[in-house]
């Protein structure tokens, strides 16, 4: 995959950030910060985009998340000086799940993202901020997000970047390394990491999903560029199965 | 406003239901039960489509909310003989607000709605049954619903009926007088009706949202047909206003 234009891109994103949150008649902006690069770039622009001032940062650990991932959120919001607060969620979490048996780690991350949504939106009213979603374009086409959860919010600067994207920019803008070098996780029990949870590096699949995505090539095309068949079946298997959650609920249309 | 075919409306849902619900692999579906009209009907429209073995009701009260409704919920479930559970959310919700004070009630609200739909996707999980939407095209249209919150589905059979044709099929498919007949609400607090919040009767929205939308009439010829300026500018308005709320999140696109 071709590299960006890191100084083009973080002007592009930090104008379509100023602008579009402008528009709504909001000047404030809220996001979720986990720890990891993500949602770190997306404090990063947002800062630039609307000054330290306007930038509300929340961080919702669980009992179960690395001490590390706070720490890293920390080190964000220290580093840009912009707003922010914790919200525990154990007691939430545990209190709905007491009376159920053998949950399973997908109900209960899917439970924890849709509660973490939940709570951003309600702090973006109480503090008249738009929420600023943080997904990148490889989670969002291999479906490794939760619906209504981790993928909602109102804009997304960063929907359009490959994880890759994410990794340069990041470094471009000097975000901490500890950061940038850690290995993704979503944190959701101990140990976890994406790629592991993928069955995939993200450097491969962003080199199978740039060629599908950017250059429109089909499965042979990208075999013959030297790729595993089997991992390029895999992912777009993902991304056909998780093709819904980029679209609006299906609504029945009547005959009039 | 034309009146649908309500033979045709309800047999074209019925076999859109089953197609869509089964196309995901799954054989069940699941909704949340409020006491209202429009997810009283979707629950009919669902027996007939999948068979009552296979509905799912989850009905969620709040302590403010009217014992009428979760007692015309629980008429439905009798009625249709459909597997149905109650999920009290009160203490998750005051958990949440205890300590804040002056919550205004369209935050509550909203989280509520959003505690609803975490909880139906929760058990959509446990139970491998699809969650099926129950916003009608009025209040789409309108915005009179939670995004993320009460809109959020897999599929939605009824998004494309007026508030009148809802009214209409479910008098055609003999669903409780009782439902049919009182006001609409939804429910946040003693005494709500839909009506008094929107400023507007269902009937006259409909009326001009039909005229907007299915015959693309301007607002001047909606005048000519003899309806008050005030109010078609009001829908107008709240139409444009909530657009955001039926689309996907925006994401920047990235020059490469």
């Amino acid at each position: 995959m071709n590299k960006l234009n890191l100084k083009e891109t973080h002007k592009e994103l930090v104008d379509f950030l100023r602008k579009n949150i402008y528009k709504t008649g909001l000047k404030r902006a809220i996001l979720g910060l986990s720890g990891g690069i993500d949602s770190a770039l997306v404090a990063y622009l947002l800062r630039d985009a609307l000054g330290e001032e306007n930038v509300f940062a929340i961080m919702m650990p669980y009992k179960s998340s690395n001490p590390q991932s706070l720490a890293h959120a920390k080190l964000v919001v220290e580093d840009l000086k912009i707003n922010a607060k914790i919200i525990e969620i154990t007691d939430i979490i545990d209190a709905y799940f007491k009376n159920e048996k053998d949950v399973s780690m997908l109900r209960k991350g899917n439970k924890m993202a849709r509660e973490r949504m939940s709570i951003l939106f309600d702090n973006s009213a109480k503090e008249k901020a738009l929420v600023i979603g943080t997904s990148n374009k490889t989670e969002r086409f291999l479906g490794y997000s939760t619906q209504f959860g981790d993928s909602a919010c109102a804009i997304n600067p960063i929907g359009d970047l490959y994880k890759t994207d994410v990794w340069n920019l990041s470094e471009y803008l000097n975000i901490p390394k500890e950061i940038i070098q850690k290995k993704p996780s979503a944190d959701l029990w101990e140990g976890q990491t994406d790629e592991e949870e993928l069955g995939l590096t993200y450097k491969e699949a962003d080199e199978i999903l740039y060629r599908m995505l950017e250059e429109k090539k089909s499965i042979e095309e990208i075999e013959k560029d030297g790729f595993n068949s089997a991992i390029i079946n895999k992912i777009y298997d993902k991304m056909l199965k998780s093709e819904y959650k980029r679209v609006m609920p299906l609504i029945a249309k009547i005959k009039r």
